[in-house]
């Protein structure tokens, strides 16, 4: 083998990246794996904005089948997005024993069995350390670093979109819908920002997450998801008088009976706990495990170069392996098929709640409110109910002490059916 | 190969805490490697305290040769501590052909090309993830996650006893000897707490991160260290009134032309800088690549079961080579013997500074202060003189601007020279 011969499927936002960090630092993996890693093909629809990449001597062709079909390719970076054609490719790239190496967080999320059987059919390996978190070494650790403890928890924020939307919200007291313009406008959302502000993206990130650390196959279907569309700015002005910051959460409990807990919705968070600062398109994510700790890795999420560089650990990574004959493919415990996890349903959680009814001012509506929490065996932990400037509805905000999911939700729909109840009532979970 | 041998020396607080992990743990590693991890051995110069651990059917001894001398040991676990006995237990074991884990920071930090090469002749490898960072995967981030990236710099609070110091300093107003005593009775500083709090053992693991992340050789005596001895509740107060708290800082920054800085001294961060709200005995590392930015590891850095849990994730590591027949021996780039780097002296940095002079309380002192840095082309940021409270001398805080330290150190040993000048100026360097 005179080197490792890099085949690039999609030359887009991340894929530029890679072009450019391989063109950048080619010696430098010359000198630390003894063997040049080459960028030889690369095959984007728009075979026009290669032209702007410094792709060297790589062959570039519009058609991703000159890569699969190149012999001497021996890893294939797809970087296409989605789950049709991408899956299509990487279980045509497995069949013709390459390596794969992907950023696609939906494809190995909802795919992931499937693919990791046909790569351990053809020897050969998928990595994805880019799919989850960006620059943060999220899928090393796991599977790595941590793989001497029980996990306790996790606590996650992975979705740079919602991050920015939400920490402009609080910072600048405007509404969900002008800040997501805004956003879109600075390239912070997609035009369709459904996957991200819906909770979709959390919810393929923690599900891999969830698989990593347990030793099994969590489902994304299994994954309970709220997204951040709800919020109001009243919300996070609340949260702000009871010392709370909002935050898409992912979060990950390990089984005590019913299942691990997997879910992806809104939480309030103590200001003083450690995501509570984490701003921006930021991501962070705290792990606990039972002899570690709680450990913190906090890195930029998204972006070219970023999500790029921990694409190019995993080039390092397989290129290495096949340096060294090492015939680790999957990684360890990883996705069994023959292991689905069970993951508890949402009903069956128990926390605190941020509850804010809307509801008409009107005398005993705090009692009847209060007293049907009381029913349920929820026990109310602050309440704020501000002065009425209008005989409109007005809203009643009540923080609760730890209560069964299932009962609070028996509670709201019953309060919600009342005739002093205006509007839907706003569930917040609190975290600790 | 029916079973991985692991020989233990070593059975203080990490020690113990392996012995427990690898007693809780057995089943879990006979799955995931599909080969028992076995704690064949242990050996510690006080056999009483192994009665007090689940050692299995581990052969007990006092005697270290007892582990060295078995040919069923494939690896063994240094966790003596210190570079006199340690070494040539370290060198015993790599001759006879075993692998090597560690969590011994000065011996790897001040032998490190020494023992690197004796495993390569040998044909093992010396794994240390505890050496640096305790539970936070520090040596496996700069190996393996960010090897694509060229480093800018390294921020870091690896010392949890000089950060438990500080903070309590910081947060109920005590004097150092003060804090350091209920630091001892709590167990959170040694006996001879020299090493901690001058600084010593965060140089061992900036020494050992530099050497990681630039491919060659640090050795310690090159990097520059003050400790924390020196500071005082008024400086603390001052950096409170000024926005900034102190930490003890190991730092490194790329070759700007005199060579790589690494060094450790007390610091000034902002508030909102993100290792100022690091406290107690948490360390944090923040790592800047050109490519993945700006990204955080947080953890405890100390302690029974996290700098254990740390030496585990070695033990996966070597047994996984060991399983699979990878030859990796030595971390990529790492160790050069012909590599030493060049580390840039002190003088040479340029930052900006807090300054507290105490002089006499006359006319033209503040006028003479200013006008010698000003000679020395430092500027001016901001000035605290508050009134004097008696005829003794008063302190005169400076902030400046961005300044050589040559031009500083200069200017300051003129100010000492002069006759208002009542004690020593505190220096305390600001981190951005």
């Amino acid at each position: 083998m005179n080197a490792i011969n890099i085949g690039l499927v999609g030359a887009g936002t991340i894929g530029g990246g890679v072009v450019k960090i391989l063109s950048a630092q080619a010696r430098f993996f010359d000198e630390k794996l003894g063997l040049p890693v080459k960028l030889t093909r690369i095959a984007d629809k728009n075979i026009a904005v290669l032209k702007t990449l410094p792709v060297g001597s790589a062959i570039c062709s519009d058609n991703a089948d000159d890569v699969i079909n190149d012999p001497s390719i021996n890893i294939v970076i797809e970087l296409v997005g989605g789950t049709g054609f991408a899956k299509a490719l990487v279980l045509k790239a497995l069949a013709a024993k390459k390596h794969v190496i992907t950023a696609n967080k939906a494809l190995i999320s909802e795919f992931g069995p499937e693919l990791f059987a046909a790569a351990e059919a053809n020897g050969v390996s998928i990595y994805f350390e880019a799919a989850v978190g960006g620059t943060m070494p999220t899928i090393k650790t796991a599977r790595e670093a941590l793989v001497g403890n029980e996990i306790q928890s996790v606590q996650t924020i992975t979705n740079g979109t919602c991050n920015y939307i939400l920490t402009k919200m609080t910072q600048e007291g405007l509404p969900f819908d002008e800040v997501l313009k805004a956003a879109q406008a600075h390239g912070y959302a997609e035009a369709d920002p459904t996957l991200d502000v819906g909770g979709g993206d959390t919810a393929h990130k923690v599900s891999i997450m969830a698989s990593l650390l347990f030793g099994g196959f969590v489902p994304y279907e299994s994954v309970y998801k709220e997204g951040i569309t709800t919020i109001t700015d009243d919300d996070i002005d609340y949260a702000k008088k009871l010392g709370y910051a909002i935050k898409l959460l992912g979060v990950i409990k390990k089984d005590s009976g019913s299942g691990i807990e997997v879910r992806v919705h809104p939480v309030m968070l103590k200001n003083d706990h450690i995501l509570a600062s984490v701003n921006d398109v930021f991501n962070a994510m705290a792990i606990e495990g039972d002899y570690c700790g709680k450990i913190l890795l906090y890195g930029r999420g998204a972006g070219e170069l970023p999500t790029a560089s921990a694409v190019i650990s995993d080039v390092i990574d397989v290129a290495r392996n096949i340096v060294t004959g090492n015939p680790i493919r999957i990684p360890m415990g990883y996705y069994s098929i023959a292991n689905e996890l069970k993951v508890a349903p949402i009903d069956g959680i128990s926390t605190r709640y941020y509850l804010r009814f809307t509801v008409l001012d009107r005398p005993n509506v705090l009692a009847a409110i209060a007293s049907e929490l009381g029913h349920n065996g929820i026990s109310i932990a602050s309440v704020i109910q501000l002065e009425s400037k209008s005989d409109e509805a007005v809203p009643v905000v009540i923080v609760t002490h730890t209560a069964k999911e299932s009962n609070l939700q028996t509670a709201v729909k019953k309060l919600e059916g009342m005739d002093f109840s205006k509007a839907k009532t706003q569930i917040i979970r609190i975290e600790d």
